[in-house]
């Protein structure tokens, strides 16, 4: 019961978090009051619709309950007011969005067991719970998706869902498990914001090289 | 009898109006004969067929009916033959856009309920029914999408949609909702057009402006 | 036993090649690692997963069996280690990605139609599961999709995919009306390629030219 609860809060606080994400990106791209609504739900439903789509659980949790899109409605209404005010919130956002990562991966590497999929892929279903949403908002907003190429973001959410997939293989109990792999997908997303930790990108070859201004890579938070 | 006639009818001229939203913005990209109709069909179908695949209803209207196609690509070589004189007849294909919007989201919002969504969700579906083509046709030309930033399209289709889960939740005759839903969304659309009503955009903080040349607002119809 | 067989292989072979042209493309744009594995399943299996997920085939194939994953990683590696070379490797790049898009065109058009779909709706699907994955790639990658412009490339799969349409509708043999489709797929592709066969682009109007230099047509297996 507090359990089942507590879950219902975290995933909340989660959506609600990663709507402040998808909002602000819009407020930044002078998208009206309408647009910043549907980048904040979008941002935090997508990969949850995602997963849902592909794992045959329709219609998907985040269009069956209304409370997701209170709170990302919510989110939207609060970054359009105060968008000034959050983007120097950038410590405290960077923090929430880690604890909103390492929530939906676990809880989707769950899900996608539940309904039967094959280990490797709930594993791979829960990295997309965690990072589909920052993917939507970004090809939106016609950006290459940055949880692509930012510090250890999608393999921090592969990490965490490993470690449910793997317990559940093992026959651990399951809410160890969840709990285990969200820290240490949350560690490992904080670990690589503060020591700078990024994955290798190929040896240049004769390929010319893509430098135009806009697809640098960015803060994904930002 | 007549009056499902009749919502065919509808159905299928707006489809053919959004077709050639989606025809005209390809040949405008210099897409050849292929792009051109694949972009007819996407602008028409994907609102319907997103929302079909949100609740379940697989495999979807535009899909499983092989009429749809054939009013898209109809639309779609009318474009390619005669693009120059399709862009300039504006005023009337916004007019059919306008009635297309809202027959999509009356009828959207409607199909939903009738596969038992929550209302506030319906609604919501109801609105993606009418722009989600939109969407789409832009994300596959790299464009933000316009219907996040004209003069009231999406929220124009919503309070269509908002009609219709309305009366069905006061047990109102679903026929007079849905003629009033679909009027108040064509109303209140070529409204907003004529008079430049727009939602307002955040206040600029100290966030970068985003300038570049192609991101700013441009025609929905165009 | 031994078709099947041929048919797995078949298919895994054209996994691999299609992971190839992700990768290849994700290297180019400097994702690092993880984007690029990403890029490789995502050009491989998109196609399939969405022609899955209209047909209300779900979890996709390629979602429940993990040999696609492994296979689209293994190219995403071998990508990632030797992209020079494989950018080297252009004419046969180019003749497996036709062998791929035959397969995959006269496959997907075979498990619509086994799936109830009407003939013209499955060849259409057919065709989605040919170049769907090329066009989730460049939608990531903020390209207009390439598919969409090159010679004669969807049209190669749609062709391919109707021979199979016609032939369940003639009640020809399943086996030689697949082998037909892809040999017509495969011929037409490379022969367009040969030729430079491209389908024609509507008469310039009065609608301003896009020429940013990024809008350019470029080689879709580049």
């Amino acid at each position: 019961m507090t359990l089942k609860l507590l879950v219902l809060l975290l995933d909340l606080a989660g959506t609600f978090v990663f709507a402040l994400s998808g909002a602000t990106a819009a407020v930044r791209r002078r998208l009206d009051l309408f647009g910043v609504l549907v980048l904040a739900f979008v941002a935090a439903n997508s990969g949850g619709i995602l997963r849902d789509v592909l794992i045959g659980a329709v219609p998907p949790a985040s269009i069956r309950d209304w409370r997701y899109l209170g709170v990302s409605v919510l989110a939207g209404l609060v970054t359009f007011r105060w968008a000034p005010s959050i983007e120097r919130l950038k410590n405290p956002v960077r923090l929430f969005d880690a604890a909103g990562l390492a929530m939906f991966a676990v809880v989707g590497a769950n899900k996608a067991l539940e309904h039967g999929l094959e280990p490797p892929m709930a594993a791979l279903l829960g990295m997309l719970s965690g990072i589909g949403g920052g993917i939507v908002r970004d090809v939106l907003l016609r950006e290459v998706p940055l949880v692509l190429r930012a510090e250890l973001y999608a393999v921090a959410a592969l990490a965490g869902a490993l470690v449910v997939v793997t317990g559940e293989w093992l026959a651990w109990p399951t809410t160890a498990t969840m709990c285990g792999g969200a820290l240490l997908c949350f560690g490992l997303r904080m670990a690589a914001i503060r020591r700078g930790w990024r994955l290798p990108v190929a040896p240049a070859g004769d390929a010319p090289r893509d430098d135009r201004p806009d697809a640098r890579p960015r803060d994904p938070e930002a």
